[in-house]
């Protein structure tokens, strides 16, 4: 019997999740949950949209609900809302934060006897997997976290809040020679400004400022004060033709040494390039469906995160399967 | 309360274990168990040596036994035998034969209520996990694992035991255009003999015949007949003073792709670069040693393998250290 798959919020996340449920045979979209008139969403599959106020409805007629909204104002009510009455898996990324989300999210889901799994996805998630992976190998050592090149949402929607603004997309750029130092094994110490720059594509409104709306972005506290950033002027159609994706990537780098007098070096590296950042991230939510239906059927309840599943939960193979063929 | 442990097999990699155990401060090695008379051997720590005759003895005085044996004919039997009596940990890394091991390790440990995890290390083992993940998240795709350049110590003894033949190392080294293929996401169909080359410093008996050595080792079997395989003959001193490390490393590369008309190419690529294989094995080892010591102490017994370990049982640091710093 499949999965049966609920989706919360009907977005970028939400359409790739859709896409991700369709490669993965094993499970099934019963439904999207939208707060939209659902009559005016129509889905890429068919999947049928439904009300996000009838959702208390849909209790018994879905294995997991994957919850899709944002980090900022949604998922710190969603998610804890949801739990008490689904199995839920979200992708709650506001690092700071995640232990308070978790306490909610714990609570609810142990109410209701569900069994929740939060910020899943790449970063937080398959990166943080990776950091604690070479952390408890390396015990000695030093890490390092690139990300892009990349679109990053949050700091286009600064740029958009700027006066004088149309539209923008900005890409966090790795810098290069930063992460060769990284992986020398020296243990560089580097500054914010040294790891990663930020390139922003800017549509200006008509007659607008344009060497006011280049300063008021570059000294941009938390978002673009600490680095080397880069604007570019371009036409709306510019920015339609060139920057419509949303790709992004990054680097989990950790060096460590061995040896009686540490005098042997290692590296562990681990990277993604991906060319659409929400269908991967989704690909990502849905093996972790998969784990937080097997582990409810099990009678493990509570809010869980990647570190707290075993891997061979997130695979459709048994465990007999995956140590002939995959060990 | 820390973690005891004993290592059993005192060659490479137990030396390595022994060094890993005094990077983390939660475990402490209790005794090295060898099959040469004990008094003959000097640990590096100054911990005591046992002979491996006495093993039974210590039944209630180590938390979990590392097996440092070989996997040819060493763990087959050790890893039954030890699991019975302690929660053990080994590193058997002959893929085709990991069932019928896991078997027997399971039938021994669960009898003894003990918890063995096998086939711990970096191939089986961390590149293993990361073939897992991978292949859930991009379940549309193919996987490529490359190793080297390093030294394969199968292959070196395998030279050794070549007519005329003194001693040798032979490098593995992963083909540049090969990764390059692979990392593009077009799937090629690489061939053994594309993905690899061997590299061979062989020092000769005096007088031998140097062609005959070379075509011997060009035509073996199974090692090298399917490879590009080049032969150097050295002198007894270059090959201690350029070739007496055991670096190693490699890559594991999948590919996929995600969205309505799989026009989304992914690429996750995880990479080793060791100067010590045994040393960076022995920090794994020692890692999962935590995690068998935890889950027997839950009631958790049997075999198992690095799929069905979560890996914050992994770290000495608790879930909630771990959400607020790692995640």
């Amino acid at each position: 019997m499949s999965i049966r798959i609920g989706i919360y919020g009907y977005g970028n996340l939400g359409k790739g999740v859709e896409l991700a449920v369709k490669q993965n045979p094993d499970t099934e979209l019963a439904a999207v949950f939208t707060r939209r008139d659902p009559a005016s969403v129509k889905t890429i599959s068919g999947a049928q949209a439904v009300s996000a106020d009838d959702v208390a409805q849909w209790k018994d007629k879905l294995d997991v609900m994957i919850i899709c909204g944002g980090s900022a104002t949604d998922l710190p009510v969603q998610t804890p809302m949801l739990a008490e009455m689904f199995n839920v898996i979200d992708s709650f990324d506001t690092h700071a934060n995640i232990p308070q989300h978790y306490a909610k999210v714990d609570e609810a889901a142990k109410k209701g006897g569900n069994t929740a799994v939060i910020s899943v996805g790449w970063d937080p998630g398959m990166f943080s997997v990776q950091r604690l992976y070479s952390n408890v190998i390396l015990n000695n050592g030093a890490d390092y976290t690139f990300w892009g090149k990349g679109v990053s949402q949050g700091h286009s929607d600064a740029i958009r809040r700027v006066k004088g603004v149309k539209d923008a997309k900005q890409y966090t750029v790795p810098v290069e020679s930063a992460m060769e130092a990284a992986r020398s094994g020296n243990n560089p110490e580097l500054t914010t400004r040294q790891k990663h720059t930020r390139e922003c594509f800017v549509v200006p409104e008509e007659g607008a400022d344009l060497a006011q709306i280049e300063s008021d972005i570059k000294n941009m506290p938390n978002y673009f004060s600490d680095y080397d950033t880069t604007v570019h002027f371009i036409t709306e159609d510019e920015l339609k033709k060139n920057h419509s994706g949303l790709p992004h990537g990054g680097f989990v780098i950790r060096t460590g040494t061995t040896g009686a007098e540490n005098e042997h070096k290692h590296v562990i590296e681990y990277s993604l390039k991906l060319d659409s950042n929400p269908e991967f991230t989704a690909c990502v939510l849905v093996a972790f469906a998969r784990a937080a239906a097997r582990l409810n059927k099990e009678g493990s309840t509570g809010c869980k995160t990647i570190f707290d599943i075993a891997p061979a939960y997130l695979s459709a193979q048994s465990g007999e399967e995956l140590r002939a063929h995959m060990l």
